[in-house]
């Protein structure tokens, strides 16, 4: 059928084509089905969305990127064909009947996912389904490389390369930015690619960037982290192994991240910069990702041994990740507080040890002896600080950076104890909730800073933590979940009384 | 936020919300997050999807039906605020996790599905747990209330009331226009409602439809059913458990039927009429949605315990579906055969066997003992013929219809044996697939006409087969489909010779 074709300048992440629906019924087509439309010589296959006002028969309406794939005029008229759907659909069924899939199939569904030809319904069908079913380690070492190789790969002149991944799920996790100038400063390369925040207060790639760019070309990449021996830069921009970043348009809405589809997303990142050893940090406890040590051995067993499978050498470290790690939390508070740390601040103990203890696995991979005593020299030698500020510069940002040249939001509030007692836990989610309300991440000033952690004894009255932020409405809707969500639980040390024993008078 | 409405005529069966990148960074929303948007004192929540190009910052599109709940003027400024999902994408989740659902929670779902306030995505989520997970019958039945409840419902005035429903996935079944009339001949009350072919090469509603309508309120319907004892309308337009209309869409375009959701289907639709009486007809065979005997008792059981849950008393029968039934495909070609059949015709012997079959049970629910006789003498008495014309005439068709009023597409030809041998099979799917290219079920006049069935001898050259058309493209196109799928199998009576004892001369 010919239809006059019409640009719709809108990008659902679907090729989609808009067709009327008398149109529909005389090709014989669905909404979901698959139409082939054809522009001299090219084509792009499209699923089907139906109107009956926003187009006239005998036209079809091409979203976003379907309309530009094949570039007709306005007006012109394209041929338009009914097409079956791809066989990654079969396979995604497959998997729905729990089955293990092929080789062949996996790279079918990841190319198909990375070239859009999977619709958001048989996307979701693909991630529920994984969920549920899960994937062997052959089956997530093969996803692993379709998800590589449907992407872009950077190969480093230097070897080995070393790489740090942390599973993330606790707050204030700003050791990233510790660890990678121990390693560099060490003689060793780590090309470190991060995200940006989805659901938390601050991704590493939020937190550099409040003192130095992070978006770099591949081609950049390579060079800083050649020369400097280190890089934190965002990954997003990279086109590594992007399966991932469609995979999260379903992932997100529905709030899961299957196992395999997690560990392929982790290592298919670090493979796609030819990683030779990677250390995982899994944060363990309540609120996290890993709320128990027996998910986190599970998870620790799978990377290693998915390592084997792709031929790299994988350490895990299952680090405390009960409460929020250090007190700050948000961009430039997280930025400001491991600065600290660099300058030779004894606080927080807990992103000191939790930095040195990380460095020192990553130097001890690297046939350095006792690490994480190495690393503490690095750090109190001021040779990390030295490294930090010389990628700083590298990164475009100022060489001389100090930790008071970042200064979090102006308005702040603080928020009291109601009562006496003990701080008996530090409700990790409601904590980004509260930085969240303020306006981190996209307010790199906003945040939160805690001034209590647990087993503090607090009085009725005393401070438990300072918001941030830099717009006043957010403020107060940051005070009003902060008073909402109670985030520190304080509670005297006897926590609950239960009659047993009495002794009766007579 | 206050964002400027702007009218974005398209409907993609979502409440969609259409946000600047930049407003979604400001309010802290993704993608496929919600939001609720309210204009004066009517509110809608609608689900996020971005743009950078369509709008400007400080815009909102509105599509479809989200702009037309809350009728602002184009250019009105709306309140935009961030909210969370729904509960029911948390039971969602909790079947995902294999875990049982209560009858609050079916129907927090089915309430939200109803009212299309889950995005395609979640719903994509939930058929694809229910294919995996399944619902036990508890579940079952809540769920059948739950679509009940959130749609019409129809009272007659007569009781019992009577009812029939076919699994399908057998080409060809005719049958509900024999059966209906010669259960309402004997007295009965059936107001049989019917589908639309989405699959198939047509449903009930499309054969009733090439001689009279089938569309009807209602009030229409309970009227004609009560004056003439039986009608045939198309249930789509009628609102009975809407919440199978919304989930066709994501149903359809994975290919899936979960158990649970078609069970629920099938009976919320009969509740919705209040039956008494049902018969199920369950079509078992290669290329039914019943592959096995085994499936189709299982299918049985389930059907009349939750026909037990629901306070209706149910009968299946399991019919042989592994060849179309008679030798019919498409609209107009069923509806002269079946006609043929009320008409006297001893042919097809399939279509007589079927229709008397499943009246005689009817009738035999109803009291009427050996009732396949019965069924049989009120089709050979013309009594059935007298009553499917009275109900077409009250259908708004020719009270004085013939079979040879109804003529199929003038466009013809005839498919011929390559070689001489015995028809082993005919494939459902290659039929369908060859009538439906032919135009079926949107040209009435498609279709295909079987000469030879299993079992058959057939000589090299005779034919198998005619395929009709309206329109010559379609023709040639369904030509090509046959050629190429080879619908029919032909055989020698040996099938394959296995070489084992042999005798050797010496």
């Amino acid at each position: 059928m010919k239809l006059k074709a019409k640009y719709i300048d809108m990008d659902t992440g679907e090729i989609t084509a808009l067709l009327h629906v008398d149109d529909c019924m005389e090709i014989g087509v669905h909404e979901q089905d698959r139409v082939r439309v054809k522009h001299e010589n090219d084509t792009v296959t499209a699923i089907v969305q139906t109107t009956d006002t926003f187009l006239m028969k005998g036209e079809i309406g091409l979203l976003g990127r379907a309309f530009t794939y094949i570039g007709p005029e306005p007006g012109e008229l394209l041929d338009v064909i009914p097409t079956g759907k791809p066989d990654s659909v079969d396979y995604v069924r497959k998997k729905m009947d729990g089955q293990e899939l092929t080789e062949d199939e996996i790279h079918t569904i990841v190319g198909d996912i990375v070239s859009r030809s999977l619709s958001s319904v048989e996307l979701a069908a693909y991630i529920t389904a994984l969920h549920i079913n899960g994937m062997n380690l052959r089956e997530t070492a093969d996803l692993t490389n379709a998800m590589v190789e449907t992407g872009e790969m950077i190969k480093f002149d230097r070897s080995p390369v070393f790489d740090f991944h942390s599973v993330g799920g606790v707050p204030g996790n700003k050791v990233t930015l510790i660890v990678v100038p121990i390693v560099a400063a060490a003689g060793l390369l780590i090309p470190k690619t991060s995200s940006r925040a989805i659901s938390s207060a601050a991704g590493t790639a939020d937190i550099v960037e409040t003192f130095a760019r992070v978006d770099f070309t591949a081609k950049d990449l390579k060079q800083i982290a050649e020369r400097t021996g280190g890089i934190m830069a965002w990954g997003g921009g990279l086109n590594l192994a992007p399966a991932d970043d469609v995979i999260i348009r379903v992932e997100y809405p529905l709030g899961v991240d299957p196992h395999a589809q997690l560990l392929a997303s982790v290592m298919s990142k670090k493979k796609a910069v030819n990683a030779d050893f990677l250390l995982v940090d899994i944060p363990m406890g309540a609120g996290t990702k890993v709320p128990t040590m027996e998910m986190a051995k599970g998870y620790a067993r799978d990377f290693i041994e998915l390592g084997e499978r792709l031929e790299m050498k994988v350490d895990c470290a299952i680090t405390y990740g009960g409460q929020p790690v250090g007190r700050a939390i948000g961009p430039a508070l997280e930025a400001r507080e491991a600065l600290q740390v660099l300058e030779g601040s004894k606080n927080p103990n807990s992103v000191i040890e939790k930095a040195c203890g990380l460095a020192g696995i990553l130097l001890e991979m690297g046939g350095v002896p006792r690490g994480e005593e190495k690393a503490m020299e690095i750090l109190n030698s001021g040779a990390a600080l030295a490294k930090f500020r010389e990628i700083v510069g590298a990164q475009g940002g100022n060489p001389d950076i100090k930790s008071a040249d970042i200064v979090p939001g102006k308005l702040t509030y603080e928020l009291v104890a109601k009562k006496s007692g003990y701080v008996k836990g530090i409700v990790n989610k409601q904590i980004v909730k509260t930085a969240r309300a303020a306006g981190a991440p996209k307010d790199k000033g906003a945040g939160v800073f805690l001034h209590a952690k647990e087993g503090t004894k607090v009085d009725a009255g005393q401070s438990l933590l300072t918001i941030y932020s830099e717009n006043d409405n957010k403020l107060q809707e940051a005070i009003g979940q902060a008073r909402k969500l109670d985030p520190i639980i304080i509670e005297g040390m006897v926590l609950e009384r239960i009659p047993g024993f009495r002794t009766i008078h007579v």
